[in-house]
């Protein structure tokens, strides 16, 4: 019997999103086949742990032919979620804010980043890529009528509390948070939490340490 | 016997850098002391987690009074290498990197971007934020000259090996690689990454599953 969904380990479903980045190169060029091996091999991973990750969600290798390209670029987007678009937006319009919103790759994932807010008056209907910065009075309208499923916070730490409790409360599911701080989300919504200056950190801990290669693969 | 740096669980250095930015909020509260506890409920984590992970490292506790947080603040920044200053560099003038050069957290742990490159000739010399754009053949001087150790890649996936292969020969130790491809770097430094869509991925998948809280959690 295969494990709940919600029970897969946490780096088999990291390596799902790695694999369909990488299946989705190789269908741009045009290619139909691959093997769990040469897969393994783009990630430096093993074709054992490329199998035993895909057999979690079913069985797609076909015999003597390995993966076929199209159809587990489509599968892998059915398990993602990403087969179907998602509205998202983005609230703080400053650099990495600014930055995000005309990020082409979230558009060709099937993300459509459709407001951005801020809680400055001074910011509040300046223009960003096309887009008038909305003030956070227009947040729940907003998200309620374009269906905004997912948000981005890139404000200051001392205000992405109050921000993730407005998000929550208009009805978002899930949340990315750039905000240098512990989300209290009070089990709602799903959380991921992206911190630059800890990801920099740790990088400069393991190179001082002279560990190489990906860190994400040290689990 | 306390393990050997490397060997500890990746999960527990990357809560070394939460602990840190959590203490080095209560420093600037002026906070003296703080508790496992206290500590880990600003983080959902249990007391024991905490004194688990930091034991790793030292005994830092005080019997009846907790954690000093100065000391922990300087501790802690000594284990993860940014009590003294890092140089790095940022390849690729497009929106992130420019977005990144200006982020001022960085410079607040002691990460200096000290320069930003650009293949683009129509990009090199002009201006961001008070840098001047440098074509990437001032990359091998300016990295020995300024010592620069580590680097940020915020180049298109199709550029980024090579720009990951002349930053290897230039000698930095770490790069943060925000382009969406694995890069193959030899054994020879450090790769963290920050693929952005696969982040906002990750999230739609566990928000449609319903699973909820912090990401980072699920190990």
């Amino acid at each position: 019997m295969k494990p709940a969904r919600d029970k897969i380990p946490t780096p088999t479903v990291r390596r799902l999103s790695l694999y369909l980045r990488e299946i989705e190169s190789l269908l741009a060029q045009n290619r139909l086949t691959v093997s769990s091996k040469q897969l393994g091999d783009r990630l430096s991973l093993t074709d054992a742990q490329v199998r035993k990750d895909l057999a979690y969600f079913g069985q797609f290798g076909h015999p003597g032919i390995g993966y076929r390209v199209p159809e587990l670029v489509e599968e892998l987007r059915k398990i993602l979620g990403t087969d179907r678009p998602w509205n998202g937006c983005i609230v703080g319009a400053g650099n990495i804010g600014r930055a995000l919103l005309p990020y082409n790759r979230f558009q060709r994932k099937g993300f459509h980043i459709v407001a951005i807010f801020d809680g400055d008056p001074k910011v509040v209907g300046t223009d960003v890529e096309g887009h008038k910065v909305r003030p956070m009075s227009d947040l729940p309208g907003l998200v309620a009528e374009r269906d905004i499923k997912l948000a981005i916070i890139a404000v200051p730490a001392e205000s992405a509390q109050s921000v993730a409790d407005q998000l929550i409360d208009a009805g978002v599911v899930g949340i990315l948070n750039f905000a240098p701080v512990r989300l209290d989300v009070h089990d709602k919504v799903s959380v991921g939490d992206v911190d630059l200056s800890v990801a920099l950190e740790q990088l400069a801990f393991q190179a001082s340490l002279g560990v190489t290669g990906s860190l994400d693969d040290r689990e």
